[in-house]
């Protein structure tokens, strides 16, 4: 059964954001999206499992990839620094992706639900993360707190992203969070 | 309608929460725990939305202590410095009720979906006092990133003492957590 579809993965995500933004997260129908997208709707149901997860699609692979990030980090880097450029190497990435990443941030932004199943996700990424500095031999709390200023400044520096129309440079602002925080952190901002 | 019980919501967050440690929170009902605290189950309903809602009944309480102990701390305080002093009473103020917060903390990390509800009450809570900052006059990003770095902290801290069985000074693992967050992000932890 099912014959193959090329790319029918990235065909649902990219009409289910269309529709997302046009209509609004709580209009659009996995009919529509499946529809949008050329496709069955028994299709949409083999890739994800409902309407919600075709926007958190990409977190498994995002969270390997950045374990694989900071495994890479060099031997010498401390934590904070590890984390920071395994974030902006992700960010980078997801930059490349275009208006995909903006528009999905804003559709999350302006649904609660959404918003909750997102922390759920960056709570994982912290999880994730942490495991990866305590694989380098970094120990706790260091590994932890590292991890989690990190998801701070990722949280903040996306939503400046999104928010301000003018610096499309992501890694950039996190780089400048991350530069913020340890000023904040030392009580000089 | 409905006699005066005194004291029926204290009754009932115990009750709820000695039967979730005895018999895990999935298998206990709410007609158990209003038996457990001697009172109608209409009574648990007319306090609580539902089960889980019985272990973030305080997060209201919780947050408007925060927001205010913020807007109290001295003029000259640094936003972080603020935001650990608040965290600090907080903390104080939950070690005060004994095993209480201890016990709860336990229930929650041993259940997802429990977890999850207190990382949407975490996010509420930074949100809470990044709000608070800004009225004391801190510009963004510095008020967003010194009250994620708080949550963090804290939520680090709340685990370091619920996982920890010897110190029970939580004020004093903020402290110190604090401390360890300022070398973390300067790199020299």
């Amino acid at each position: 059964m099912g014959r193959w579809e090329p790319d029918a993965r990235g065909r649902l995500e990219r009409a289910a954001l269309e529709l997302f933004v046009e209509r609004g997260y709580e209009q659009a129908t996995v009919t529509e999206i499946a529809r949008r997208a050329g496709l069955a709707q028994r299709t949409f149901f083999r890739h994800f499992a409902d309407k919600r997860e075709v926007l958190f699609a990409g977190a498994r692979t995002q969270q390997e990839y950045l374990v694989s990030a900071v495994a890479r980090a060099p031997e010498a880097a401390t934590p904070i620094d590890a984390v920071d450029a395994a974030l902006e190497a992700a960010a980078a990435e997801l930059q490349e992706r275009g208006e995909y990443a903006r528009q999905r941030q804003a559709v999350i932004a302006a649904n609660q639900e959404l918003h909750e199943r997102e922390l759920i996700k960056l709570a994982a990424l912290a999880a994730a993360i942490a495991g990866a500095l305590r694989r380098r031999g970094v120990t706790d709390p260091a590994a932890s707190l590292a991890a989690e200023a990190g998801i701070a400044v990722y949280k903040i520096s996306f939503e400046r992203w999104v928010s301000e129309p003018g610096p499309p440079d992501l890694p950039g602002l996190i780089r400048e969070s991350f530069g913020e925080l340890r000023e904040v952190t030392a009580g000089t901002a």
